[in-house]
């Protein structure tokens, strides 16, 4: 880059530059403001990186991750055994758990099906998804993938492979979001939220 | 924040949040991308900010940032000691050497004067400013501060101080930027550039 700000400083400002949400400008802003305030936040940030660096990995049993070979989620007698939820990524994992609507356990695939990348059944953890669906007593899986093209082929896929071992599956409902407005959405949503209108008791 | 993914997850993700440019959603997906990319991203990352936080301090005579006590622009020897280019923040002198358009020396005063923020002269570096500009054989001190009112109240107020020292001072011209539309620009740029409009030749 060469903006005379030593190696050190451009190679740091080079590897933030690649994260989701920073380019290089954003980059060189934080660290600057790491280089301002070091025992607020760079001397910080430094050990906590290094912590989820040498302690994280995926759970060995649904994908999350966790300092520990089986993860929270997993490890929590409270959560129902019975009910599995699959979903894409950690990142979707997260955002079910923040919602606190779920109780029941999680399976990560790690993406998606996709004859263009090159993805198919094997590169996911569909095959222990049915393994442990068949061996754990799981009465319902619900796919949680997202509402694309790929997600939806993947979730008739999993459907496909579980109705075949005897175990039900379910998807997430499409409509309108809440608090949604008609005039802001697209027409596919406007489509599946009329197709599936349900009756005003 | 509680969405089952450790104390060491959850503080880095925290951490981060704090970067300007990131927020909780951001990061998240950085600490994401980090896990999915150990070798490639996370080990590095982790590297290069222990060496910035471990080796990079401000440059005794200019204030910009570097591993070496004097830094690179200081240390240059084909660079005008004659011409100096004071700037508000360390991102500025970086944006005029990544131009390549300056060929002096820099003075990084940290901020602007503000009696909001009880930010006086003693705060910043003009005194530091003044005594370089007597003592080392500075010819013209060019004040490129920030176009807001207080960048331009402590170019001022710098010019004065310097003005009494006997070294002349300059500001960086205000018009229309390079490509700039005039629909677009506001009203204090559009009477800047017709105040200060130019015969062509």
């Amino acid at each position: 880059m060469g903006f005379a700000a030593g190696a050190e400083i451009e190679r740091l400002v080079e590897l933030l530059a690649k994260l989701p949400g920073l380019g290089p400008r954003s980059a060189r802003r934080a660290v600057l403001t790491l280089v301002r305030n070091r025992e607020g936040l760079m001397d910080p940030l430094s050990t906590a990186l290094e912590a989820v660096r040498t302690k994280v990995r995926p759970c060995r049993i649904c994908g999350n991750l966790d300092t520990d070979e089986t993860c929270a989620v997993c490890r929590d007698p409270r959560r129902d055994p019975a009910l599995l939820c699959v979903v894409e990524q950690v990142a979707d994992l997260w955002a079910l758990e923040r919602a606190g609507v779920f109780r029941g356990r999680y399976h990560v695939l790690g993406g998606v099906l996709s004859a263009l990348d090159g993805i198919g059944p094997d590169e996911l953890r569909i095959g222990a998804l049915v393994d442990r669906a068949k061996t754990q007593g799981v009465g319902e899986v619900i796919l949680a993938l997202n509402a694309t093209v790929e997600g939806q082929t993947t979730a008739h896929y999993i459907a496909d492979r579980l109705r075949e071992a005897g175990i039900r599956a379910s998807g997430l409902a499409q409509g309108v979001p809440v608090g949604g407005e008609l005039d802001y959405l697209d027409d596919g949503t406007l489509a599946a939220a009329l197709g599936a209108r349900r009756a005003l008791d």
